[in-house]
């Protein structure tokens, strides 16, 4: 079969494998619709994972299963179904501990284009098919549905991580699609005044649609300085950041009121280390948490999140600002996320 | 000075008191707008808090700061006020434990017309008036802001004890105004599909805005087939009893699935014993969840709630039915209350 | 090979069955010790889990591993093993949603003695091995590590599920070998105070041992009113249930202080109903919070608490009171169970 | 009054003060226990805190009452009382957000020897009396109470921040008398091994009596990989970091497993950063969340402490290694902390 692939780094192209094999557990499943990631982008021309070679790029995306192995029970062949980015290993130490993304070691849940195979050929493998594919609801539009890959649970669940409450004020820096999410997340979580950082103008509309009230843009002014006038000084109570670098922590703590939550869905790709200003977080004292997480994959999110787009509280498609069509289509959506135009907020190839 | 009275058990009127003395931490205020509660019915006609004499009803309102004592440092005559139903004493152990709604006691952080005057006179008292009272947002109406008294903290209370989560399925029992705060709370937590429980034609409406995705009528036969048919026998994630009566938890343990849990906001006016049916808690084994709680009063939940209200993130003035105007209107507003007309869900009446 | 089993309600007896078969992902384990449990006796002797004919009883137990499936990666023959008495389905959506006891419908972990044979055998099957098996820590007595499999995991998580922090004074009603182990439980959260309601000698003598400040006696009167007198009328912060009845929980409902939490970890074997007293229960409103749950099963768990037994945190074998050796002694150890002598707390069964 | 004061930074000296005045909600107390703490060290010799004049130092005791003010409703002069190190103001926003500590600004409840006198005088005063002190129990030395102040909830604190859990396998890293009350902490939480980094020898003793399992000595090779080799590779379940500096961090991330948590109780005195290396964090995103808190404090803290002590839970007293007779005695008993010698945990001086 045919994948398109990193080939090392800063080098992709097209390039013929064997079909995957099917284990007892697992399932092969065709794409239907499939949709590029930043990840593939720093995988790929930042060597963030390392160095790999000839490894199938892609984890977003929408398939049909061709075959299933013997101990599958809820799929056959034929289904439609949402594949998470992340299929965790069930029955790891770290599953059972509540932290199946990091199945068998940090982000070992993180599987496709990265320790194996990714999405973008014309077959692909998923591990514990019951545990980690959801079936397409009725109706649902793939390309929607690819939104709920990746882009949909990372940025929820830095709603989730920041622990947003009823008339919290959020903080969400950076407005990519991830950011985008995090901020229909925070609406979500009942949110009240959510800043959002950000500059590109098809951002900033889709962010008020999802909920952003006051939109915060870095290149008039230190954002630290524009939250904190508009909160009068006194912070925000909790901050996603979904943008930046290593060096966005220290504006984020500085914004925070003690007590508050730092949730971070953002890869951080280069930098030694996060610095936090030891004075802004209280000398070590004021409650200001910060953690950050891959976000959680698997059969069950998957479902609920698909619930969430059925019955409409949320609408992950405005998200999508180019569509293709046709597998071969992968390689000039990679490019555009690359190339990140400014009319892009996230493209999305239909086979 | 006047105030609109429980007389005695099924007995009110309009008396004469003198007008409450302000403490050094409290404050005193005219009111500017105020709702009866279907809680001073069961006051008055079940006598629910027991016997009362002479004792002003209400405890939802705004108003106008005339008075503060010389501890009050955020507070000044002339203040705009939203008073809470429920009004802590801050320094007390159960507060400090988590629980300041019941400062001193069970419930005890509930004064206003259960064990001190209400608001439905001319003047009113507020104990600890810079823990317990928020400023009016500038441009907030007056009516709509009487909902944040107690209507929009106990419903979202409701959510909060069941702790929905995104894309969880939730039923809400009951769909009066605490109720259809339950089913917007439930939704600004990231539910995907509500089943509201009701059938009055009205409240079905505003359910609906406020994002209940399917009603369950209980004229139209047994709320646990329905549900549990709706849902292909799997049950829902969460429920919230926002009415019906101690025999109501029955049928929220049948339809909840292992691990869910029950939110219960429903003052439970009558009857010997909340009954769970051992078989379907799962042999007390299932981990299916039962709490019922007081909703959080005091300054910040009103701040927080505000400031929701202020964003567009919920419109709790939809539940308006019914608006009057002057102080002596709060007797027609509650025999309103008491005799539930098919149209109403809540009134207002404007000083 | 022959076993011990329920031959129908109220009959035990030995029976010949095949060999259990090594599914892919399971393993095949010969008992090394065993210990019966009250279930077994519920199980037979009151149809608590309803008619069973020719099912091996037992789901307390440490083996050795004599097969295992292709698939299992972490343990080989010849391994010695705990074995938790719930093996969930790792995989499963209960699991997922992070109650795995409940995988595949409510109690759908507990599988021994109850769905499938249990340990009372030559041979047992163990499902999901790498999940669900951990192997004995070197130098652990195997009698004491029976108790690992359900009588320490139930009791401690009574106290997890009453959530018992720093100070808490804590009423465990019942003191049987799973109250102990909720007694040892509290203790072992940092409560302060706790109030061992029970009566035998040697369970009281035990319950001091492992940190029960207070015992009291239900043959010396109300323990409501024994607790409340205790308490200054305060009542207890958090009440664990691990014996009574359904009528168990309108007493802790009423020692309970508003805020606090019961966590039931005794199994209902009859009554139809848990009745909750609405006064007591601050008429719904009292945030005294109820649950009742199944312990936690598979591999972790019991690795953990293997290593508190290790470094002496916590030393169930004081609660075994009797030692027998030889599989054939299984019957006289479910009897000793079934009959509860004045001197008996635990029996063990060493192979 | 006299009172023991720093003068300026690295400077101290006995001056002569009015006697504070009583507000209406406050308390007078005479000392009649104190301890000087390593934090009256930094904030005299390293100007933690900035530059202070005249202010008497010392925030750990117990003492007398000797008036109260009209509002105040529990104490009365003659009571003898325990007096946190943290007097929250309990109806600031902060406080109702579950942030008492933080009240009106960041440490905000930190008040005695920061922002107003402390308790090395003959008299000193304490805010909101019936909130911030706990009657001293029946028969308690006052030496030990003093450690109710400070070192226990400090050191308590850090293990809720980490939030271990029964089984977990924890690192403590520093030893003094905070650190030890982590040890202690830990092990009343359930944990199973306990590393505590640390290098004096009286301390390591305690360490082990308060429940260590393990002594790493950093003078015996990087902490970093001693615990690694320990762990087999694989790190532990939490860090409560009670020493060090701003570059700790980097290690205690280090150690840490995917999904756990660093709970921090070092006050950091200096350093412009905490770095949080990248990639040992999981590129952001490996659940490794970092806190760091000051201590609850305030009545309801006091009493559940004090009740542990009381019923033996944990015996605080082990650290005190210097008695001191007499107000006067507060200066060579600073001293002692500021030249911190071999035998020194913790000294007190009883008045």
């Amino acid at each position: 079969m045919k994948g398109y692939a990193m080939l090392g780094i800063s080098k992709t192209g097209w390039i013929e494998k064997e079909k995957p094999k099917c284990g007892p557990l697992d399932a092969i499943v065709r794409p239907l619709a499939l949709a590029p990631c930043t990840s593939d982008v720093h995988t790929v021309w930042e060597g963030a994972v390392g160095e790999r070679h000839d490894m199938i790029l892609g984890h977003e995306g929408v398939g049909q299963v061709v075959e299933v192995g013997p101990l599958v029970k809820d799929f056959k062949p034929g289904d439609k179904v949402i594949i998470p980015a992340i299929t965790p290993d069930w029955s790891s130490l770290e599953a059972q501990a509540g932290f199946s993304m990091h199945s068998h070691g940090a982000l070992g849940g993180w599987k496709f284009s990265n320790t194996k195979d990714g999405l973008f050929g014309e077959f692909f493998h998923v591990n514990d098919a019951d545990g980690n594919m959801a079936l397409l609801p009725k109706g649902m539009d793939v390309a929607t549905a690819t939104m709920l890959s990746d882009m949909m649970p990372t940025g929820l669940h830095g709603a989730e991580l920041a622990d947003v409450q009823f008339g919290d004020v959020v903080a969400v820096i950076g407005i990519g699609p991830v950011g985008l999410m995090a901020v229909a997340g925070s609406a979500l979580r009942g949110a009240s005044r959510i800043y959002a950082v950000g500059s590109r103008q098809n951002c900033i509309d889709v962010a008020k649609k999802y909920g952003a009230t006051d939109i915060v843009n870095y290149k008039q002014g230190s954002i630290v300085e524009q939250i904190l006038e508009a909160t009068k000084r006194k912070g925000v109570d909790k901050v996603i950041i979904a943008g930046g670098d290593v060096d966005t922590f220290a504006e984020a703590v500085t914004i925070l009121k003690p007590g508050g939550r730092i949730g971070n869905i953002n890869y951080l790709g280069s930098g030694e280390f996060v610095k936090v200003p030891r004075e802004q977080w209280g000398v070590g004292m004021g409650h200001k948490l910060i953690v950050g997480g891959l976000m959680p994959g698997g059969r069950l999110r998957m479902e609920k999140l698909a619930r969430m787009v059925e019955v409409g509280r949320i609408d992950p498609s405005l998200m999508i600002t180019h569509r293709f069509e046709g597998l071969d289509k992968v390689e000039p959506a990679l490019e555009l996320m690359h190339n990140k135009p400014a009319d892009l907020i996230k493209p999305v190839v239909v086979i």
